[in-house]
């Protein structure tokens, strides 16, 4: 693959979205193409998908199972179709949530077992992974009091707290198991401090 | 489980939903309460799923890995909140379409390797299955024949004679690996006659 795919992780209301335009104009400054993204969704299929995950409904409340099963029948798709063949047209592809999502949310969060995930994540999408994961790490409080505010919360984001403190935990984890790909920001910082670190871990990722 | 399980699998236009009121009157006869279900679908999420799944897009085609998914996201779904909630309350339960489907067309028909999906399918819902499957085996041209005077087909059922070759050649391999499980039955004969043989097969089955 000639393109850089970068992944950006972490709870809620921890700003990842609002970084996205500041990774965007790094790589355009560098004249590379930058295609953004999001997961789940992304394709026409995608974003239907999305919306069986994200609706709140009362007659028929989706089990972890279906729940991770769609986030990866998600995932293949748009790899598939998407971000293989931007990444092979030499593009930044920059995914807000992808693969770790999974594992924090389904896998530490839901409790569903890590040689599941994997085993699906197998048939899915096989080794692909990306290149470089930013993980947002912030107090869940925080995060939730942020995500409140910007509306209604959708059937994930109304997990609890509980179910979010052992998403953080999970992600802090895969963060330590594998260094060299994910790296940890303090989502606490205000939006340019995080777009400054942001800044140099690039700089030193992207030589 | 207290009630029974079974399953109607088979190609294109075999005949298989033309049965189920049989099979429902059959048990019903025996005081038995029958729930009759069809797959992919069954639930409100379940049947948004269906949809993914049978819509032809022009603008996205589903990659095969993404269907895959997307069978076993629904049938974990309906698994868990309908079939073995009605199985438990001693229900017999006849589902059109379940497991072989997903070997016999993602598996021998598209071609993803069967160890793949059966760690999908171990995720999706361990190691359930049907007490019984009745296999409608039917040359493809003519289930094709008589699929097609249904009206429009559906994406999958747009696949082509080839992949339904595949996907008949599958499933009667299957059958023949299990046939303590799986009993075939002649989808050529006429609809009375295949009752006759489905009541013979369930007068041994349900003693």
């Amino acid at each position: 693959m000639k393109g850089i795919f970068i992944t950006l992780e972490g709870g809620e209301g921890a700003g990842k979205t609002t970084q996205v335009p500041f990774i965007k104009a790094y790589f355009e400054k560098k004249s590379l193409e930058v295609l953004t993204l999001r997961e789940p969704g992304g394709t026409p299929c995608c974003e239907q998908i999305r919306t069986v995950l994200k609706e709140k409904r009362d007659d028929d409340v989706l089990c972890d199972e279906a729940e991770l099963l769609l986030m990866y029948a998600s995932r293949a798709q748009l790899t598939k179709t998407v971000i293989k063949p931007a990444l092979a047209a030499g593009k930044v592809v920059v995914c807000d949530r992808y693969d770790l999502s999974t594992l924090a949310y389904q896998g530490a969060g839901r409790g569903i077992k890590e040689s599941t995930i994997k085993n699906v994540r197998q048939a899915a999408i096989g080794n692909f992974a990306p290149d470089l994961t930013l993980l947002f790490d912030l107090d869940v409080k925080l995060g939730m009091a942020r995500a409140g505010k910007r509306g209604a919360m959708d059937r994930i984001e109304s997990s609890g707290d509980a179910f979010f403190e052992k998403v953080r935990a999970g992600f802090l984890r895969f963060a330590k198991e594998d260094p060299e790909h994910i790296k940890v920001l303090d989502a606490s910082l205000r939006p340019d401090e995080i777009s400054a670190k942001i800044k140099s871990i690039l700089d030193e990722f992207y030589v």
